[in-house]
């Protein structure tokens, strides 16, 4: 009997400096963000508002990582899968958590998930930007 | 290093002269209607029910004047900025708290925001005149 | 930079045949329970009620899985933690899906926590013994 | 007629030197914790999760920051202010996010509330003892 599996979880210090690339992005952008890292299991691992980004954000960013995670899959692959499936499109939306637009990734190591990024504030484009900046970091 | 930021918010007084102006408009309406002022931090400074205002715009009342100061825009402004786009449409307003109709607004000195309005009774273009009466006193 | 740490997640194949032990000694004992196994983060891997089994018991036993793993201590050796710290007595117990009496175990190899167990359905005595009986089967 | 009152906010800058400081407090300490940072009016600036914190502490930390704020009390003064009266002991701490135990610190400058500090994973007296190598930053 198998009775466990190994699994990678990202520590706080890649996490921090992730966070740290997104900020420095959405400066180079004009905008002001909120950048959530989570684990592999969707806890909440770091968490940075820039000064003055929108308070309903906060949420956000930090849903948009817990939907990484959770299926693997960057957000903004989620309107593509569900949009020709009406019963989806208009049901599956109301999962608590779930967010179905851009901004939020898995943090993989070659194919394993060990954590998720999501970042709010900007367009869906520029919080996409803004992943993109700090997924470079990952060794 | 900055340590802090200056920051403006709404005093109770101007809060409750703005909830009057929303609800003598009302009254030249002839409808009947619930009123909330927050500070720019979203936290309840002053409401008022109209006898007769309808339960539900209680809350959906307090949740305009949320939205408002949570992303800095009158509430109106959400669904031109999302119709187009099917992933935010069909999934940011889910968003607990957000209201993507009018009758909410930002209040402003010069461009910063010290706190927001949410009227909720009316059609939202009823809501809107109410809160426009009250956007009329800020100095 | 340390990119990630490993961890070790408890499988479905454990899980269940602990699930199942658990429900053994339950019939032996003459009591009908829930039994719910988690893995490290806190997520539901396997659950099992009895028929009949009291429904209030299935979240109890979902969240003395949760508690176990999320402080790495058995649920029944909270209450003397902070029993003698008043502030603690009165105040902990209100954490969301924190349980404080006996009934859930973390599932450890060697000191590292896997995954967790929380019966419910007896006594407290009823449920540790059921979680002992599960435990046994750790490798 | 005062239409705002000046406040100031906690920078994004000043909350993670502060985090940093606890948990270089509880590295020495040999402790694992979790750190959040809140602005003056509750909403989350900054977090970070020291690999290995207990999960169930995510949310007290935060919950300890947003409790200093929202009275301008350090939590470890409640359980004084509540215990000798039933009423308020009983009853007041199911008040949702309210923490009456050590590890939660308004953040001041002179005698103005900028935002709060929650340190969650120790005792309450070590979680304490982070807290105020964080405070000690304050300039």
């Amino acid at each position: 009997m198998e009775a466990y599996r190994e699994k990678k979880s990202i520590t706080l210090e890649l996490g921090s400096r992730m966070a740290e690339a997104a900020v420095k992005r959405a400066e180079q952008l004009g905008i002001k963000i909120n950048v959530a890292i989570v684990d592999e299991g969707g806890h909440l691992v770091h968490f940075r508002r820039m000064d003055q980004a929108p308070i309903l954000s906060i949420e956000i960013a930090q849903n948009k990582a817990y939907t990484a995670i959770a299926f693997g899959l960057p957000t903004h692959e989620w309107y593509p899968l569900i949009s020709k499936e009406p019963a989806l499109r208009d049901g599956i939306v109301h999962t608590p958590r779930l967010v179905i637009f851009g901004g939020g990734f898995p943090i993989k190591i070659v194919d394993e998930v060990i954590g998720g990024i999501g970042v709010s504030g900007g367009t869906a484009e520029e919080d996409i930007v803004c992943c993109l900046a700090a997924l470079g970091l990952i060794p």
